[in-house]
């Protein structure tokens, strides 16, 4: 059943007032309600943002990319990064698509409600108008019927001239009269033009943007949802991502362990036997501090670090080892 | 490729040490972003949250419960609240299944850590000790085959008592020569077990240290997606809660335009036409200021404000309207 507040609200001026003035409290309610979102979105953006910052390495060192624990840690920051990117769009969306658009739009409602009442205001005036017009007349009638009636009891008794001023009386009571009937006519067009086309006409107005304003904040509403709806297969995608990475990890262990290798491996083998030194065998051979190996090491002396053994000159695992490498070894 | 360390990696004893540091270091920093990242969330929830209760109807009033879009938007809020529900779940989550259990891990690899280094030391303190007992024997033997051997310079040219003084340093240098024999076969053996057997223990208790730290990052890293996975559906539900929401205030349209009726309406008509008071026909009646409504009224006044007619009692617009009403009329 369509309504119409015309007919169904035509004495309900105040309160449509006050409802419409609520719905435009309501709208500007929900718009900062909204700009609020908005900003705990590009608050918590920024956070994320900055944490992703804070935690990706400075630049990528060569040992970090060869481990994919490492890479997997970078992908997960790099894929919260769009998350951030996600929630900023989210709050410009919301800005831009709602808070401006309603605030804007607030503003017009204003306008047009105000417009409104004031036609309801203006055609309240002149009825108003009207009907003072038809009790100044009516009461001029009544007041001109009164003298005349007067001027019939002493004319019925007295003489002519006061005859005469009897029926001047009489004739000023229908001129009075005429002119009451005109405004009693005036009166009740004006009052049925008021009832029946002018406050249906601005109530319907009222009514048209009463619904406008509705729809209005239906698809507000409806925007916020979806534009955050929007975001969630972008978090849903990087999730996925950040999943991937933390898999990855685990079928590479073996390579994973081969890396510290390639990383570390010096490339020498472990020390063999030492051998045997015979002194008595070569007695007139001067003691000296040398031992097995000084024939192999032509006279370079190099304290050997028995273990740890580190070396900075590095053989890559693929290199095969010298079978016959420097051996350091002097006490 | 099955890797081992214990063979790749014997001299690097120092940089397994650096690495391992450096892979504790890795394992607090995620450990400290996961925190992060749960503080971000959690107080992300708090702001949603306390936004959802701000903007919630303190207590439902009557009026606000009949509009539809008064509902969506209490609906809305509902389901933000339940957003920061799943939030804080979120927050829960990283904390104590990641951030709780990353820290007590990070304790435990850290105490095995030292244990294993601890080994590590002690085993190559042990072979330092076997390394200078075979180079003091070695000194000992090469000595005493010198003082041998002049001894024998000596008794060849002079007398019986220095060829027995050269027989006992011969002697002696037997005995060294033992020592020293045995000695080496000692540090031989102890070489051989250190690069061959405690090495390869220690690096492979290490390399599993390790492996077990990797696979505890990928865990991690995992559930930290997971935990944040399990949010999206139930988002999900809230945003399309929030949607049925909004799609819920257009088709009611028509009936939430009769609510506005329903709430402000009279179930008074307007008022008909004024009629004509004909003082002339009754000029002996006295001038009064009643109207032409007075005999309905019985004689009550009242202030009759034209436009806007509000009554107090509303009467419901099922009701049928009184064709003849208290329409009160004085001027």
């Amino acid at each position: 059943m369509s309504c119409n507040w015309g007919t169904e609200l035509w004495d309900q001026f105040d309160n449509l007032e006050k409802h419409t003035s609520w719905g435009i409290d309501f709208l500007e309610r929900y718009t900062k309600f909204v700009k609020e979102r908005a900003d705990i979105e590009l608050s918590y953006a920024k956070q994320i943002r900055s944490l992703s910052k804070k935690y990706h390495p400075k630049r990528s060192r060569e040992d970090e990319s060869r481990f994919t624990w490492c890479l997997a840690f970078a992908a997960t920051l790099r894929q919260l990064n769009e998350v951030a990117v996600q929630r900023e769009e989210l709050a410009d969306n919301l800005n831009t698509q709602i808070v401006c658009e309603l605030t804007r739009y607030t503003h017009e409602l204003k306008t047009e409600r105000k417009t409104h009442f004031q036609d309801g205001r203006r055609a309240q005036q002149h009825i108003e108008s009207s009907w003072k017009q038809l009790e100044s007349s009516k009461r001029r009638f009544e007041r001109d019927c009164k003298e005349a009636e007067r001027a019939q009891h002493v004319s019925d008794r007295i003489d002519l001239d006061s005859k005469t001023d009897g029926e001047k009386k009489q004739q000023a009571a229908e001129e009075s009269r005429k002119d009451y009937v005109t405004s009693l006519n005036q009166f009740n067009q004006d009052q049925h033009q008021h009832y029946h086309t002018l406050v249906p006409v601005i109530y319907q107005r009222i009514q048209d943007m009463e619904e406008r304003r509705i729809e209005r904040i239906c698809e507000a509403m409806r925007s916020s949802a979806e534009a955050e709806r929007k975001v969630l297969p972008v978090v849903s995608r990087c999730l996925d991502a950040m999943m991937d990475a933390a898999e990855s990890i685990q079928p590479r262990m073996v390579s994973l362990l081969w890396v510290v290798v390639e990383v570390y491996k010096s490339g020498f083998d472990p020390p063999g036997d030492v051998e045997f030194e015979d002194y008595s065998a070569t007695m007139r051979r001067s003691i000296s501090e040398s031992s097995y190996l000084d024939n192999r090491t032509e006279g370079r002396r190099h304290s050997r670090k028995l273990w740890p053994f580190i070396r900075k000159n590095k053989v890559h695992r693929d290199t095969p080892v010298c079978s016959v490498h420097s051996f350091f070894v002097s006490v």
